[in-house]
């Protein structure tokens, strides 16, 4: 009998796996990774640098993405019979051999492999493994080069899709901000941002470690841009650090 | 000419260094680390297992840790001196080779070594780099096996030294949580759960992926437990996932 991994990969730059992931990867049978249709799959090419040759592939496709609201019950349905398909495939698959299910980032933070996570350990049929991975926040900050969290500072992680008055409500009452989920969100971020005094602040961070990254401040940055799904904000917090006062 | 290099290690567990991190290490000529007097320190023991054998060695004693209050002036003096000490010293090391600065967890994330890049960033005679690392809280919140995070879920990081109140304010309006450097003051992080209607739902997490791990459900230890030093509260988060409703 083999297990189910989840293997987190970490932000984007194939060097920043870990060495476990890195093991998993070259010994690998069976591995399985979500996509968009017609995409490679990010955690696919986080992979590529050391998955071993012989193993055997499995894409999971959305069957939605941003297509129909997530709060719908159409997206509802959808997502939770995709995710109910592929555990019983991963079951089947794990009959035989490990399967590693490739993840960005870090496999609890925000994941879809929780989804497939917590049916498999509700179903109790496969033995189950998570390796932790960096998150794609802390590969963002990095390219910023600053310091995100200084002495008492209290951080916040936002979804970029929460309505406008719930993140300025956030926002005034954090020292560090990460927002995540820009999308097409971008523009009510930006609008909360300068409500709640910390857009002149703020970076906007895509494609963070890999070779598209580009870092800017989001005040520098027009009204409109179109933002790609690894796009991050960042507000690096200003906390208590050890001076000697002149 | 070397460079200063800020290098993170990830949360406790060598395997979860990655792979640039572990290349660093088996080339470093030089390497420095901060440690409590008479401690190996963390950081160290942690690339234990990748160091290179011929390495130098210089270990940063901290002046003092927990004996004075963060807010006095002479914890800020003696902290203050001690960084600018050091600064100088890396920079005399640097001048004939690379200095790596071994950080547990992510150099940016509540990292000490941060004190000392600020500096040497505004003095610019070095050149500076960081390498990121996983930040403790993602191995503790492993230790734990449960996703932390889902759909829109808020996360908040909080330091256990804030006031009671202001712990409780925080706690109040998130969905998930990481309470940090609990140390000796689990009582009143304790409380501020209780406060908040948190308590039922929080983990404690000593040592996450180090070999003396332990976790427990919060409410199950005892009042008075003297926690070390990599000890994190966790509350996972409860967000949105699709399933098929019966």
């Amino acid at each position: 009998m083999g297990r189910v991994i989840g293997l987190g990969l970490g932000p984007g730059d194939p060097d920043l796996v870990t060495v476990r992931a890195q093991r998993w990867l070259s010994r690998a049978g069976q591995v399985a990774y979500f996509r968009k249709r017609g995409q490679p799959g990010q955690a696919r090419r986080i992979a590529q640098a050391w998955l071993a040759p012989h193993a055997q592939e499995y894409a999971m496709e959305y069957p939605v993405t941003t297509e129909l609201p997530v709060d719908s019950p159409d997206y509802n349905g959808l997502l939770a019979r995709f995710y109910d398909d592929w555990v019983e495939r991963l079951e089947a698959l794990a009959e035989h051999d490990d399967v590693v299910v490739l993840c960005e980032g870090d496999p609890f933070f925000y994941g879809s492999f929780m989804h497939l996570y917590e049916r498999l350990r509700r179903r109790g049929r496969t033995a189950l493994e998570v390796v932790p991975g960096m998150p794609g926040m802390v590969g963002c900050w990095w390219a910023c080069g600053q310091p995100m969290t200084w002495g008492d500072d209290v951080l916040t992680v936002l979804m970029g899709t929460l309505p406008e008055d719930e993140l300025v409500q956030h926002m005034q009452r954090t020292d560090a901000l990460v927002v995540m989920k820009i999308g097409r969100h971008l523009g009510r971020v930006r609008r909360a941002l300068q409500r709640a005094g910390l857009l002149g602040r703020a970076w906007l961070v895509q494609y963070g470690t890999m070779e598209a990254q580009r870092v800017a401040p989001l005040s520098e940055m027009g009204e409109d841009v179109t933002c790609p799904y690894f796009t991050i904000v960042l507000v690096p917090g200003q906390g208590r650090r050890p001076e000697i006062i002149p």
